[in-house]
C-alpha cells in the first residue's frame, strides 16, 4: 500500500492464462480506438461554457446516482453527501466532507462497475497516486483537486485527450438547441451532436404536462390546441433536431408497448389530457400510442429510436420529493418486448428507414425476446448493456445470452449512457476489455478464428455504433 | 487462408487447457455412438423416396429458416434467398447467385451455432476445402454441388453414413402413414418412426380447423360430428401411429396451460367450433384443455408427450402472408409452466404409464420451473435445450441451471429437433462436446469422479434419449 | 473404489489451476471460522433433550425431501422410503431396507448439491470409508448406525464438534418458547435462539386458521376477538420472542406483496374471516396487509423480517393427502419484488430500527429486482440463495448476478435454512468454497486485492450475518 497506486495493465479481461493472451491481443487491437459516444446525458453547457469541474466531490460524488445509491445502502444520507437544497434539509456544503464520506466507504464498492469506473478515472486520468480510504481522503482530496483546476481538465480539452470522435447529449423536444448552435459555429457540430428527448410529452398524465406542451408549442411555432397540431408541433422540433446534426430519438417508457390507437381515439385522449380528465389507463394507452408515433416519423425523418424501458422511477416518495429524480431510487420492472413491439416491428421493421436500437435492464429477454427478434427484423439492433447491466460480469452474460442468436452484426456495438463524462473512457475501455475476454474464449474454443475475434472486437468498439447511429 | 480448411478437432471444448484433456478423454467415449434422433421434421418422404438433395443452394440455404432470418436481419430479403412462390415476388432461381448471397454474408455468423452446424457439415460431411466468403462462392458452390450429386449423399446412405439408429418424423395426427408402411416393408419400421402432432386440430379458432378436422375423420373413419367423436378420431389415429411404431406425439402451444374443463363446456365449446361461433377465449381454453385429453391419452396408450411452448408464431404479418410460416419470424415468449402443468401432473404425474417430455425457449423456467418439477415427478423428463438454446453457451447454462436440481436421470438426453437433416451429425457433436466441457468442470471440481462423467456423458448422449422416448 | 474414500481437499474450489490457487488461499482463511446459522428449521427439541439420532434411515433418508424427492422421480415411492404412516400406506419400516434403495439410488444425484452434503457429512463428520452403491448399503449402513450411536454423536455435543456459535430455530408465533427457556436456564440461551413463524395465521383462508389464532390468544392471553386484539396478540407474542433471544421474523408468502389495506378495510376482512366468509381475493389482499403490519412492528421492536416468498407448497394432492407438507412437493413460480416490496420500503426502508432480509428461488430477481433494491434502501439486505439455489452454480450465478449492483455490503452473507441439522456444516463449507473461487477470479481479473478478497470471504461466512440478524 505504500507503493504508488497504479492498475494492472491486464484488470477485467480473463483469469485464465491462455484465455488472457489471446484477450490482451485482441484487445492491444482496440485499445487506442477513438470513442464513439452516442447517447449519454452530459450537459451541452458544458462543452458550450467549458467550465471547470469544481472540486472533487462535484466531480466524482455528488451528481453520481451510482455511487451515493450504494453509500446511502450503508447508512450515509443525500444530505450529507451534498446532494439536496431545501432550506431545512442539512445539506453538507463542505466538498471535502463529503469527499471524507466517500473514502471511507471505498469498502463498499468491492466488486461494482462503480469502483471499475473510478480507479480508472483517478489513476488513469487523473494520475493520482494513493487509494481512497478513511486515512488518504484529505491527501487524495488535494491531488484530485490540483489536477481538476488545471485547464487541461476542462471538457474541450477532455475531448481530445479521452479521444472522443462524437458525442450526443440528450436534449428537451423543445429545446431550441442554441447551445449546439455555438458549438456548430465554434466548429464542433460535427463532435457534439443532440438527441431528441420528448417523454415528458407523450405522458399526458404527468403534472408537467400541459407546460411543457406549451413549451413544445413555442419551440415549433405551433398553437397547440389539437392532438394534430401536437405530431405538427413534434415534427417540426424533430426536423430542428435533424437539422443540428441530431442522429437519435430516446425514449424512456416504463413499458415497451408500442400499440396504436385510431385516430379517433389519440383526439379524444389528447383533448381529455388537455381538459385535464384522462385517466391513467388512458394516458397509459397513449403513450404506446406515441411510440408507434415516433418510429412512424423516424421511418420518415431517418432519426434513429432508441427505446429505453423497464424502469419505475422514483420508487421512494420521501427522497422524491425531497431530492427530485435520478437520485438513486429508479428500479427494474418485468419488461416484455415481444408482444410490445409487434406492432411497430410489424409496421416498420423492414423499412428501409427506419431503426431501433432496444435496451433493457431486464437481462431475461435477451435470449427469449430480443435476441430472436434482432435475429431477423433488418430494422432492430439489440443496445448494449445497459445501466445497472453495465458491468464486467453483466456485460459477459450480455454477450453469452444474445449472440448466439442475433449475431454481432444486429447489436449497436458499445453505448455508454453516463451523466458522468469522467466515466467514459473507463467505461468504453471496461467494455472493450470485457468483449476481448469473450471473444478470446471464441478463439479458443474454435468457434472464431483470431482474425476474425479482432474485427469483431473493432466493429463492437468503434464500427457498430457509427453504423447503427448512422441515419439509415 | 491458403492451406486447406480444417476444423480443430479440440472445437467446442473447454478453452482452459486442465479442463480440454478431462474434456477429451470424455468426449472421445461418446464421439462415435450412433445417433438417436428421437424429434425432428425431416419429411418421411425423403426416406420413402430417396433424391438427391438437389443443389447447395437448396440444400443449405432455402429452407434453413436460421439462416436466412440472420440474412434477412442484414438487409437481404426471403425472394433474393430463393423463398417464395407468389408470382409477383422477384424470387431468385439461381442457386449460384443464392449461394453467393449466403457466402457473402459469411461474417454475420459468427459467434452463432448455424456456423458450427455448416462448418460440420461443410467439412466433416462434405469434405470442402475453401471457407464461405465472396471470393470462394463459386468455387465452393462447385465443390458442393459435386459431392451432393454422389449417390452416397442420399438420405438412406447418409442414414448410414451419419450413424443414425433410429429417427422419428412428424405427422399430422389425420396422416395414413403410407410412407412409414412402405418403409417397413423395405426393413426400416424400426429406423424410422412417425410421431403425432395434433396442434392444427386442437386450436379451434384456426381457419384451416374444420378441414383439417375432416380430414382427421376420413382418416380415421369417424364422421366427426360431436366433441365424443372428434375424441374418437383422435384415439383411432393415435392408435394407428402406435401400430406404425410411433413413440411420441408433439404439441406446439403457446401456453403450456392443461387446465380440463368438464365434459359439457368442452362439448359447448366444440360445438361452436362446428358452428363457426366460438370465441378467442373459448378457442384458448379448449387447446388447454385438450392438452389434459393428450395426457390422459398418452397414459392409456404409451405415447410419449413432447411439449413444445412459448412460441409466437409468425410474429411479422406480410412475410407470413407472401411466404407463409416457419420462416423465421417465430419469436419466444415467456412461458409459465408450474401452475400450467399442474392439472396434467396432479392427475398423472406418477402414473406408470405416462412421460412427459417439456422444452422450452424461456431459460428462464429452468432453475425456477422445469428442473423442481422433473426433480420430482416421476413422469416428467426435462426436454434437451430447445431451437434458439440449441448452441453452445446456451446449452451450457443449461447444464448448469437444471442439473443441481433436476439431476441427469430426468433428463431427455440430447434431441435435435431440426429439418435440416445434414445438421443432424453436427447438431449431435456439438451436444456431446459441450456436455463433455461441463461434466469435465465437475470432474476437476471433485463434484464427480472421471468414470462417473463419462458414463453420465453417454447417458446424456445415447441411453436416457433411447429410455425417455422408451414407451412406458 | 478398493481405497478408502476421502474427499478432495480442493473440492468445489475452481478447476482452473490459477484460480484454484487463489481460491485456496482465501478458503484457507474462513475454512475454520465459527458457524454462524441464523435461520433454519432444526426442532428446538433435539437441543432440549439431546437424543440419539436414531437409525441412518432416519437421519439421512426419510426426513430429507432433497433426498427423497430425487428418489421418487426415479421410481421410488414415498412410502418405500419410510415416508407416511396412514394404515392403509405399505409405509417401510426396516430402515436397513430403506437404506438400500437409497444406496442404489445413488447415481441420480449425480451434479446435485444434496450429493455434496452427503458425501461431507458421511466422509467428514462420520468418517465413513466407503462410497453408497448397491454393494456396499450394508457395510455402510453398519458404519454409519456405529457412528452415530456414540455420544459425541448427539445434538449438543454435535454444536461444538460443528462449531456451531450460534443457531436460530423456527418456532410457531404461539410457541411458549419453553424448551428455549429450558435451554438459557442450561446456558444455551445465547447459543439457540428461537424465531417468530406466523405464517398460518396471516393466511385468514386456511382451514386451521381459526385454531391457530385461538392458540395464538391463549399464548398471548388475549381474546382474540377482532382485529385488533389480533394485532394486540401478536404484539405480545413479538415481546415474548424478543425477551427469548429471537433476533428474527420469517415468512412464507406465496407473493412478496406488501399493500397495507386501510384499518376499516383489515378489520372488515378480519372479521369475515372469524365468520367463515371471507373470499380468497380478500385473504390475499389481508396477507400482503399483514407482511406490512409486521414490517411495522418491526421498525419498533427491532426483529428482522425475513421474506421467503414465491414457492407454491404442494403442488400434487395426493401425496399431501397422504404425506402432508414438506415432502418435496414445493414448486416456484415467477415473483416480483420491485412493486411488492415498495409499500414497505417506501414507508419503513430508511427507518434505522428496520431491517428486511429477502431470499428467493426466482434468480431472474437478483439482477433485475433484488440487487437494485438491495443497493439504495439502508433496511434492506439480500439473502443468500436460497432452497434449490443453494448449490454451488446457483450460488455462483447468484454472486455474479447480484454484487455488481448491491455489491458485498448489502448481503446477507450466507444462512443454511435446513431442517437436516447434519449438513450443516457441509452447506458453510461449500459456501465458503464456492465464495472463494468466485473472489479468486475478482482477483485474477485485477478487480480486488487479495487481501481485500479475503477480508470479504470472513464478512460473507461470519460477519455480516452476524451483522444482517443483529437487531438494529
Amino acid at each position: 500500500m505504500t507503493e504508488p497506486w497504479t492498475l494492472h495493465p491486464d484488470r477485467a479481461l480473463p483469469a485464465d492464462p491462455a484465455a488472457r493472451d489471446v484477450a490482451r491481443e485482441i484487445y492491444t487491437a482496440v485499445r487506442d480506438l477513438p470513442i464513439v459516444s452516442m447517447h449519454g446525458h452530459v450537459p451541452v453547457e458544458w462543452f458550450r461554457d467549458d467550465p471547470s469541474f469544481g472540486d472533487p466531490a462535484q466531480l466524482f460524488v455528488v451528481p453520481d446516482h451510482y455511487l451515493t445509491r450504494m453509500l446511502v445502502s450503508q447508512g450515509e444520507t443525500l444530505p450529507r453527501l451534498g446532494v439536496g437544497s431545501t432550506p431545512d434539509e442539512a445539506v453538507e456544503t463542505d466538498p471535502r466532507e463529503i469527499w471524507r464520506r466517500f473514502c471511507a466507504g471505498w469498502k463498499h464498492f468491492r466488486g461494482t462497475p462503480t469502483r471499475y469506473w473510478l480507479e480508472h478515472a483517478l489513476v488513469e486520468n487523473l494520475g493520482v497516486t494513493q487509494r481512497p480510504s478513511a486515512q488518504t481522503a484529505d491527501a487524495l482530496y488535494d491531488e484530485v483537486a490540483a489536477r481538476i483546476a488545471d485547464p487541461a481538465f476542462r471538457p474541450r480539452a477532455l475531448l481530445d485527450t479521452f479521444d472522443i470522435e462524437v458525442i450526443a447529449t440528450t436534449d428537451p423536444a423543445w429545446a431550441a438547441l442554441d447551445a449546439h448552435a455555438e458549438l456548430a459555429a465554434a466548429g464542433l457540430g460535427d463532435r457534439i451532436l443532440p438527441t431528441f428527448r420528448p417523454d415528458p410529452l407523450l405522458h399526458v398524465d404527468l403534472p408537467t404536462w400541459s407546460d411543457d406542451v406549451a413549451r413544445l408549442g413555442a419551440a415549433a411555432g405551433v398553437d397547440v390546441t389539437s392532438y394534430d397540431r401536437y405530431l405538427e408541433a413534434l415534427r417540426t422540433q424533430r426536423d430542428r433536431f435533424v437539422a443540428a446534426g441530431a442522429r437519435a430519438t430516446d425514449h424512456g417508457h416504463l413499458a415497451a408497448d408500442t400499440t396504436p390507437l385510431d385516430d379517433v381515439e389519440a383526439r379524444r385522449v389528447f383533448d381529455a389530457a388537455l381538459a385535464g380528465t384522462v385517466t391513467a389507463a388512458e394516458a397509459q394507452a397513449f403513450s404506446g400510442h406515441m411510440l408507434f408515433q415516433m418510429a412512424a416519423m423516424s421511418a420518415e425523418d431517418g432519426l434513429v429510436m432508441q427505446l429505453h424501458p423497464g424502469v419505475l422511477r422514483n420508487h421512494a416518495s420521501d427522497p422524491f420529493a425531497a431530492f427530485g429524480p435520478d437520485k438513486g431510487y429508479d428500479i427494474p420492472v418485468v419488461t416484455e418486448f415481444t408482444r410490445s413491439l409487434r406492432p411497430v416491428l410489424d409496421a416498420f421493421g423492414h423499412h428501409p428507414g427506419f431503426r431501433m436500437i432496444a435496451f433493457t435492464v431486464d437481462e431475461d429477454v435477451y435470449s427469449r425476446e430480443l435476441a430472436p427478434l434482432a435475429g431477423v427484423y433488418p430494422a432492430l439492433r439489440l443496445g448494449a448493456p445497459w445501466w445497472f447491466l453495465d458491468a464486467p460480469d453483466a456485460m459477459r452474460r450480455f454477450r453469452e445470452a444474445a449472440t448466439e442468436t442475433a449475431g454481432f452484426s444486429n447489436m449497436s456495438g458499445f453505448v455508454d449512457d453516463t451523466r458522468a463524462f469522467c466515466s467514459i473512457p473507463a467505461r468504453h475501455d471496461l467494455s472493450r476489455r470485457v468483449d476481448a475476454g469473450y471473444l478470446a474464449r471464441l478463439v479458443l474454443e474454435h468457434r472464431l478464428d483470431l482474425d476474425e475475434a479482432t474485427d469483431t472486437a473493432v466493429d463492437l468498439a468503434y464500427r457498430l455504433p457509427q453504423a447503427a447511429y448512422a441515419r439509415p
